[in-house]
Order: C-alpha cells, then structure tokens, then sequence
C-alpha cells in the first residue's frame, strides 16, 4: 500500500492546485475535503505519473500519509481553520506538523501554535500568494514559526515554489506568525495597487476621455517597461476581453467585494501607529463602492461642471502611477519593520522583497530595487529613504502633482493616488503643523505637551 | 450624618470638575480616589455652600451615599475601570447604578453591563464631552442602555449639562453601549476637524506664507461666521498666547499624542464598512507626527522646487475649510447610522445633533445644520442627501479645489483636506471603478462578479 508524502485539507481553488503543483513535482500527496464531489474532481484532474489519493474521511486521509505525518490546511479563515484541526486530531501522532496555508489573521496562528504544542504536534502558518494559477503553476509562500518543521518539508515547498533566477519563492520569514502577517500586509499592497490602477483607468476614460483601445494598450505598454508587474499585466488583459461586441469590464458590477485582509492591514498598522494611506483608501473605496443607492442619489444632487479640458500625457499619468505604486510598497514594508520589532518577528526586509519578486500578485520589477535597497541597508526604516528610490519618486513627483491637480479640477475621485502624494508630502517634513493639535489638546483636556527648546511635559493655563 | 447625592470615583481634571459642578447646582457629592493628595486638593477646591466629600477609602465613601447609590467613574478606560467595579463591589446593595464617564470601547460597556446585571446592579455606559472647562461650566453627555437607571438620575445630569436655547446638552440616546459609541465617533470627528484645521494653518503659513497676526485673525473672524465652533474658536485662543515675545505654538513639539479613540473609530468603521477616511487621515497624521528623525532625514533626500507663487485668497481657504468639516461630520453620521443598525442602538441622529450642539468639543454652528437635516427626514443615511447641506457643498466645492491645486504644486502635505473631496467626490459617483477591481479579483483568484445586465454570479476564464 502507497503512503502519501504530504496531505492536504480544502480542495478548493487553492488547495486543488497546490496538490496538482505537488504531484507535477513528483510527490505524492492525499487530499482531504467534505465535499464528495471536490475529492471526486480532484481524482479526474489528475494527469499521468501523478500519485494521487483524494477522500471525503479524515481518518483514511490521515492514516495514508507517510509518517511524521506533514498536512497543509487550505481553507478559509477563522472557524473552518480550528474546524479541520479539531477534526484530524483524534488521527494524529506526535511529531505530526500541520501548516496554515491560509489567510489567517495572525494571532489565531500564535493561539493555535501553543495549543498545539501542548498536545506535541507542530504547527506554522505559511501565507500563499499566486491565486488559482499561482497555487499550479508556482506560488509565493511566506512560512514563519517552527523553523524545524518547516526545515522538514522545505525540499518540497521548493520545489514548488515560483522561481526567479533559478531562487525559489520561498524563504523561513521569522519568529511566531510572521508568516500570516508578512502575506497579510502583501494583501494590504494589493488592495493598495489595484486601488491605484483603477483610479488611473478611471483618470484615463473621465479625466482624459481617451477610448478603450488607447487604454488597453497603455497598460500593455506600461507592462514592458518600469511599471512590468502582474497587475498591470492582468490589467490589459481584462481589458481585452471582449463578450460579443462589449468589452467585459463594463458589464461587471462596481460593487467591489473583500475577504478582509486589507482591512486587518489597516487596522492593525492603526494599532502599531505606521501610517499606511494608501492601504485605507483602497479599503475605503472597496467600502464606498457598496452605497450604490446612495450614491446615485447624490450623483443628482451633488454636481459640479468642470470647464477644463485636459490634454492627455501617458508619460505623465504612467510617471504618477510608478511612483503611486512606490509609496504604496513603501508603507507596507515600514508596516513590516514595525511589526518584527513590536511582535519580536525577526524579519529581514530582503529576504521578504526576494520572494515576493516572483509568483505572488504584488510582483514587480519594482521588488528587485526594494530587495537591493535592503541589501545595502538591512535595517532601513522605509524605502524612501534609499537613495535609489528617492531619485525615482523625486524624478516622478511633478507628474503625480500634474495629474492630480487635472482630476480634482475634473472632479474624479483619485483617493488612493491623492493618499500616495500626501504620504510623501507628510514623510519629508520636518516640520508638521501638529504642534497646533497638541496646544488643541492642552488647551481642552490638559493633556499636556513637549516643547522643542526645553526637555520635559507642559501644561498652559490657555488664555480665551 | 450628611449623605451624599451622587458619588464620583476618579478626581482627575474631569472628575473634580464635574463633582464641582454637581456641587455648584446644589447637589451632596462624595468622591473617591486612591490618591491622598487627589482627595485632599479636593477639600481645598470647595467653595461656599458646597456640599463635599473626599476619602481614598472605597468603604467610607459607598457608605457615604444615599440609597439607592449613583456613582460615576472617571478613570482610565480599560483595566482601570474593572478595577474600579471590582473594588466598589463588595460594599454596594442590589438596585444600585454605576455609570461609566470615560471614554471606554463600546464592547467593553456591553460586557460589564452583563456582569453587572448579572449581580442586581445597574450599570450603563455615558460618554462625556467638553473638556476640563466643560466638565465644570456643563459638558455634553452621551447616556445610553440602562433607561430607568438614566431617568432615575435625569435631573442631576440635564442640571449639570450644557444648555443650548435653554435646552440641556444631554439626552438618552439608545440601547446597549450606544452611549460609548456616540462618544467614541464624536472624538474621530474631533480628530478629523482638528486636522484640518491643522493643515489650513500650515496652507497658510506655507502655501500662501501669511504672517502669524494674519492667521490668528482669519481663525477669530471665522468663528463669528458659519464656521463658529469651539475648535475654531480655541485655535485662534491658542495662536494669540505668546511666551516672551515668541509665539507659544512655536514652541510645541509636532508629535502629537492620542488616547486612541480617534483609531478606535477608524477601525471600527472598517469592520463596519463604512469609509470615513478624513478621521483615517487624522489618525494617520497623528502616527506620521511621531517619526520625526524619518522626516528629518527624508527632508534632505526627497526634495520639491516649487516655482508656483501663490496669492491666498481667504476666502475660498475659509469656504474650503467649510467644505471639509461637513464632510468630516457627514462620514461621522453616517458611521453612528449603520452601527445603529448593526448594533441595535435605535440612535436617533437628530437628537444627537441636538446634544451635540453645545457643551462638546465639536460643537458648531453647523450642529442645527445637522439636525435639522435629520428633522426633515429621520433616516437620512448620510447628510450629503439633504438638500440644504447639499447646497453648501456645491457652493463651496469649487474652492476647496483651487486651494488643493495650489497646495499640490506647492508640495504641502493636506491629506485630511484631499480625503474630504475625495470622499465627497466618491459619494457623488453612480460608478466607481471599482468593477476593475472585481475583474482582477476573479482573475487571479476566481472570486467571481456580479454584472449590471442580468442577474447572478459569474466567473469568466480570462485569457492571458
């Protein structure tokens, strides 16, 4: 009888594919859902040469596997997670390791992690980042905590990892849930670059009034140059799909969904005080987009006639997006460094840059300036301060301004690019005028302040 | 023996003030606090025909009220408050009231309501506004939950309160935690309108580099029309005080500090999803303020030669700010409409407004603006689709975006002023581009689209 390599719970989108990659590799490997039909489809998936088991029975699934027993969980966050744990422990041995590879908020990670460890079994979460077509054909994966276990399996997810220049995709990240924070915060630039994109197409149709046409070839273009990226990629090739006459894009509602991950980026940065702007817009705007009714209400009743006329620049809007998107890098991976020190991670930023430059949905080309940034200083407090990128940002910056200046004029809402400029406007002040903020709070609530001459905490008897 | 009316624990600069102020209207008032020397200046602080008490004992001062007790803490949010119950506890009887003054997370109040209900105590939830001065010459209070324990101590609140056209700035306002959560969005808009009262200061400074006599006297002019409000008010207060002969907020540290109820609001609102991103920006600031050596550094590197030269013109800076603070208080109002509904609180908005209008440190004019809104139609989901404010807005949109051009070209960062019009601009937009994003999203990961033309769930194979 065959002993499966490696186990995997959830044959949804992701764990159907990652099990497909595995087998691709050479592996054998046992699949685990409760639904008949997804284990059912999974075996006719399968190609030949592929090893393959797929059951609907925790305990046929866990007593077919090679033993220390190593099982990936892949479904969805919170309950479902503790769910499959519960069901496949009555199965397992010590010394079994199990691996979240979902998008799990990272201090269930650290919860799981000691409950399991009390009872000997090992546990780490890993982030996954590739979707569908990642998860086959070579993901992102981000693992963190039990640096044993994972040493354990690293051949295999190696093996299937993305690859850049013959380096696999995946690397041990740090300390505890590192692992689901640093694919928690690659999320929240997700968010944050298709924010950015779908304001620029929205600059580009409202602004510039240029046709569908201009537009698709714009991101095509774009994606040869700096700006080379899988969104922009994905970009132009959503905007070539056609259905009938119609280009798709326009019949799909603007109704934007979320699964959650961009708003915990937000909320915690909230928590660690790293401002992220461009991550909230993006979550902010995913949020307006669901006032439909409302918002055609005030489409009425708000008006505005803008008698600009705007003469396109590609250059220019293409220069305003490059240096958008940098910012927007820039916040998650400040979000980062504060992170490892706050929750004693232990990441190292290059490292980080390094797998994310390929298989993920943030890679870019812009990843490999960021990895060097970090090889040259590894403990860089934010991106910005690299000489290399400050030139970029500094040889782009009129175009953002310009751009901006012809929306606002028009009266298209650019939220996330507006954020992008006035984080950079915000982070090279040495001076902001939130000295009034603290006399504001002084002179309400006694709350005190510093002073720049003297050391110490004042209070003024405010005069009204 | 003398006993006492009400009971207050925690005399720190709202506990004394607002035990002063009881006492000022005739009431007995008893107060605790651990600290000596706290109990002590108390005494001192009396004045004629004040009936006072103040002991660092917790038996003596329970003992010291009348049955059935009122006692109110004005601790620290958190921990100190269990600490407060805990220690009350063993000397309060069945049918007793404590209120919770401070500014606690809504989900804390709902937990300690349960406990306590649980012992025959009653327990609800006030938050309270106004400052040091308000908390002695009449605060705004934010009563909610435990209806019969508010109207059994009505009077002593409505004689303390604020009082507006003879009406007093206190009101039951809901079930639950509703009295915590009021109070948490008023101090996000708090927040939000401190900001951009900040970084008019700093428009005017550096954008249009008008002297200091000129700043001042803009803020002290504006408060005598529409934008009359405290917060307005106390900035031209502040920018009149001089220490020697430099101005005092010259002297003020820019790192501003929070309590964090600002960020609670913001999170909350995301969990909620609803944008609010001018309190998003605020927060933001505030964390930004913080990282000063960055901003050094990153002044030198990440340089702007601008060559605008910029006439200021007032009065679109006036009406511009005008513009922001309503939809400031519009993303406010509109968060307390869905966390109504979501939490249960049955908030009616207009008498919200009403308590709000005096007392408060967002009190302004534009508060009867509000509530008459909501006058007119209860259920308005958000102010900017009443036609009054409407009128306002689109009276005003033009220069809030002439002075961000100008703010843009001149590299001053204003993102709590840019999240106002971009916020504005979203809400007055049938379609948003989001539906880009949905299409990327079913791309990469098959979550699957709604369309405009027919109804359902649908996921494409998108071509690369």
């Amino acid at each position: 009888m065959i002993t499966y390599n490696f186990g995997i719970v959830g044959l949804g989108v992701m764990g159907r594919n990652l099990l497909l990659n595995m087998a691709d590799n050479g592996y054998a490997v046992a699949g685990l859902d409760l639904d008949q039909e997804k284990a059912d489809s999974l075996q006719t998936e399968a190609q030949e040469g592929h090893q393959i088991y797929a059951t609907v029975k925790a305990e046929d699934f866990v007593k077919s596997l090679e033993q220390p027993r190593a099982i990936m969980l892949l479904v969805p966050a919170g309950d479902p997670v503790d769910g499959a744990i519960k069901t496949l422990l009555p199965f397992l041995d010590q010394g079994d390791i199990i691996i979240d590879g979902g998008n799990t908020y990272f201090t269930d990670t650290d919860r799981r992690y000691k409950e399991l460890s009390s009872k000997g079994i090992h546990f780490f979460g890993m982030g996954i980042s590739g979707g569908e077509s990642g998860a086959r054909r070579g993901p992102s994966m981000m693992p963190g905590g039990d640096k044993i276990a994972y040493e354990r399996l690293r051949p295999i997810f190696e093996a299937i990892a993305a690859k850049v220049d013959g380096e696999p995709c995946v690397a041990f990240l740090g300390n505890g849930s590192a692992g689901n924070y640093v694919k928690m915060v690659h999320n929240g630039i997700e968010y944050g670059i298709m924010q950015l994109i779908a304001e620029t197409y929205d600059i580009m149709k409202n602004v510039y009034h240029l046709d569908h046409e201009t537009i698709q070839q714009s991101f095509e273009q774009w994606n040869k140059e700096e700006l080379n990226s899988f969104l922009i990629e994905i970009t132009a090739d959503i905007l070539k799909q056609k259905e009938g006459d119609t280009y798709l894009v326009d019949l799909i509602s603007d109704w934007a969904k979320s699964k959650g991950t961009g708003k915990w980026t937000s909320q915690n940065a909230m928590d660690l005080q790293i401002p992220i702007p461009v991550i909230d817009a993006a979550v902010n705007m995913r949020d307006m987009s669901k006032y439909k009714p409302e918002r055609i209400q005030a489409s009425k009743l708000l008006t505005w006639n803008n008698d600009q006329v705007n003469t396109a620049s590609l250059e220019q809007l293409k220069k305003g997006l490059y240096f958008a998107i940098i910012t927007t890098y820039a916040q998650g991976l400040a979000q980062l460094k504060i992170a490892s020190e706050t929750y004693g991670y232990d990441l190292h930023l290059e490292t980080v840059c390094k797998i994310w430059r390929g298989g993920c949905i943030i890679r870019a080309t812009l990843l490999e300036d960021f990895r060097k940034a970090f090889a040259v200083q590894s403990d860089l407090p934010n991106v910005l301060l690299d000489q290399q990128i400050a030139n970029k940002l500094n040889a782009t910056q009129s175009s953002i301004r310009s751009v901006l200046k012809e929306a606002i004029q028009n009266g298209t809402p650019v939220s996330a690019w507006m954020n992008a400029l006035s984080y950079f406007d915000a982070y090279r002040s040495e001076k902001l005028p939130t000295n009034l903020i603290q006399a504001q709070r002084d002179f309400f609530g006694a709350h005190t302040y510093e002073r720049i001459d003297k050391e110490g905490v004042f209070h003024t008897r405010w005069e009204s």
